[in-house]
């Protein structure tokens, strides 16, 4: 009985001193933290269940689009001007790539554009890897992670595709879906998708001729009441027009967010909404502990049931039911 | 108690009628079934258990590549072909719109294609709602219904983003991944992630200049170890070219597929690959079943962890614990 309680110790101290230098901002704590959190062992929770005390203070804003939308540059634009308004700013990139080989090419592209240099900015990538679910509670433990570190503006950047990433932008208090003019049809279609989630709508490429229609179209869904997430809210979903090229409109689209920051405080929709995430991020954690422990304890079980099921005298759900030890 | 038993015995006598018409390859029926299965809630669920007893008799092919890469004119070709050699088949379109309006567009694009007419082909789109793992499970059942009503074929079509689709695409007996010439750049970042479940490789749109370069590149990876999804197999994965335009290529496509599954059947791959599918939906059904508990059962004790979490005494996973009963 004494060993464990020694190991709690230990970890305890540990945890305790990482979370001190992350609270400091120091870089290499940071890294090391996120990559307990990105881990798929359990070992890093009592770090990150402590961490989480120390969260609340950043904006977390989301900000998706689909391939082509301009994502990265319009991240790099806003980072900037945040930067430019004297505020620290952390970016969280949700790689759609490879969850085999483990990639990492949006960060590497926000990297590459000049950025790192900059101590007031903290990248990292997150590569879709591993177990379902397991993507958006490592990706909120990251946020946790910089909120934690002192940053003012978290962003989160993914690309709207995938119930997955519909839902790490969600946990976000201010979604931003940048929508670019003249795309194809089936990109349209999937960009349909993460319209409705918007609290901000930015259209890049203004400098473009077709950018006038994609605005008017995106105002007039609006008001027609087909857009726009929660009908309980007063905010008024606005569309700011931009153009990185022309280095325009950026200011607009820090303005929205601003005012949206501002507005989710005065109506007490804060509240709601850090209730709403928290929930997700609770069921979230939940699944992923009832899941270890089917795959892990329950092993002998399983394979005998999937014996069964292979032979067709047992279906999934009944198969499942007596997995948890029903039926 | 004696209420419960006539409850059964009625449905009971309702779902063997429905699935003896569903055998009989009743449209109506099927799309009954269909509906059953879409829909959330559990009482269709004694329906499928039952359903899964009839499976097992058709191939099921997974068809995925990114927005752009030409997959609806490829199912289109596929289908035609396989009609050609006295194949019936069914479609299940996996269409990346809206969460939460529930939309309906790559399957409506192939129903344009002038495939509905023939009582040899059934199409169904799924739309992305309702909750995570819910589209790949009610996916799955919507194959089960189609092989259950006699399909030679089923094909599953996706767009290859997010860890849901490549879920859902793995559960296919033969997976095909589309790739286009001259895609941009995050788009083939994108396709990265869905290149290494291929069985087979096919590139479309070959009469375009770029499409040498696009089958020598897949051709290469694959020699070079870095593409394969499985490295226990003996199948080599094919890159075959097609041209819809030019109806060039189908049927390598469909031999390609022939031969997979051919070789599925004399290694003994088949049972390995249908006990990993179970095993798959096993698991997401009892992750079904825990989650709708923890939402339903224990509402109360979710809003008291909730209050705990909001105020931060509280962390997600220490509450995630307790909501399960421990610690």
């Amino acid at each position: 009985m004494a060993e464990p309680a020694i190991d709690a110790e230990i970890i305890d101290r540990a945890t305790a001193a990482l979370i001190a230098e992350v609270r400091e901002g120091r870089r290499k704590s940071i890294a090391r933290l996120m990559s307990i959190a990105e881990s798929t062992g359990s070992g890093g929770k009592p770090a990150l269940a402590e961490l989480h005390r120390h969260t609340g203070r950043a904006h977390v804003v989301g900000l998706t689009g689909v391939p082509g939308s301009g994502k990265s540059t319009m991240v790099r634009a806003l980072t900037q001007r945040f930067r430019e308004t004297g505020r620290t700013v952390g970016i969280v990139a949700v790689d759609p790539s490879s969850p085999f080989s483990g990639g990492a090419i949006l960060g590497d592209r926000i990297r590459m554009l000049d950025l790192s240099g900059d101590p007031g900015v903290f990248i990292r990538s997150m590569a879709t890897r591993g177990a379902l679910g397991g993507l958006a509670r490592a990706t909120l433990d990251v946020v946790d992670v910089l909120d934690a570190a002192g940053f003012d503006m978290v962003i989160i950047e993914t690309v709207g595709v995938g119930q997955d990433e519909v839902d790490i932008v969600q946990a976000a208090h201010s979604v931003v879906v940048v929508s670019a003019p003249g795309l194809g049809d089936e990109i349209q279609a999937i960009k349909a998708g993460v319209l409705e989630i918007a609290d901000i709508h930015v259209v890049s490429k203004c400098d473009r001729p077709e950018a006038g229609e994609t605005v008017a179209d995106l105002r007039a869904m609006l008001r027609l009441g087909t857009l726009g997430r929660d009908q309980a809210s007063t905010w008024k979903v606005p569309v700011v027009a931009t153009s990185a090229q022309k280095r325009e409109g950026i200011e607009f689209l820090v303005d929205a967010i601003d005012q949206h920051r501002a507005h989710l405080t005065e109506s007490g929709e804060r509240t709601t909404r850090h209730r709403r995430i928290l929930e997700t991020r609770i069921l979230k954690a939940a699944e992923d502990i009832v899941r270890d422990r089917l795959l892990r304890q329950n092993r002998v079980r399983l394979n005998t049931l999937l014996d069964e099921a292979v032979a067709r005298d047992l279906d999934p759900y009944t198969a499942a039911r007596r997995l948890l030890g029903e039926g």
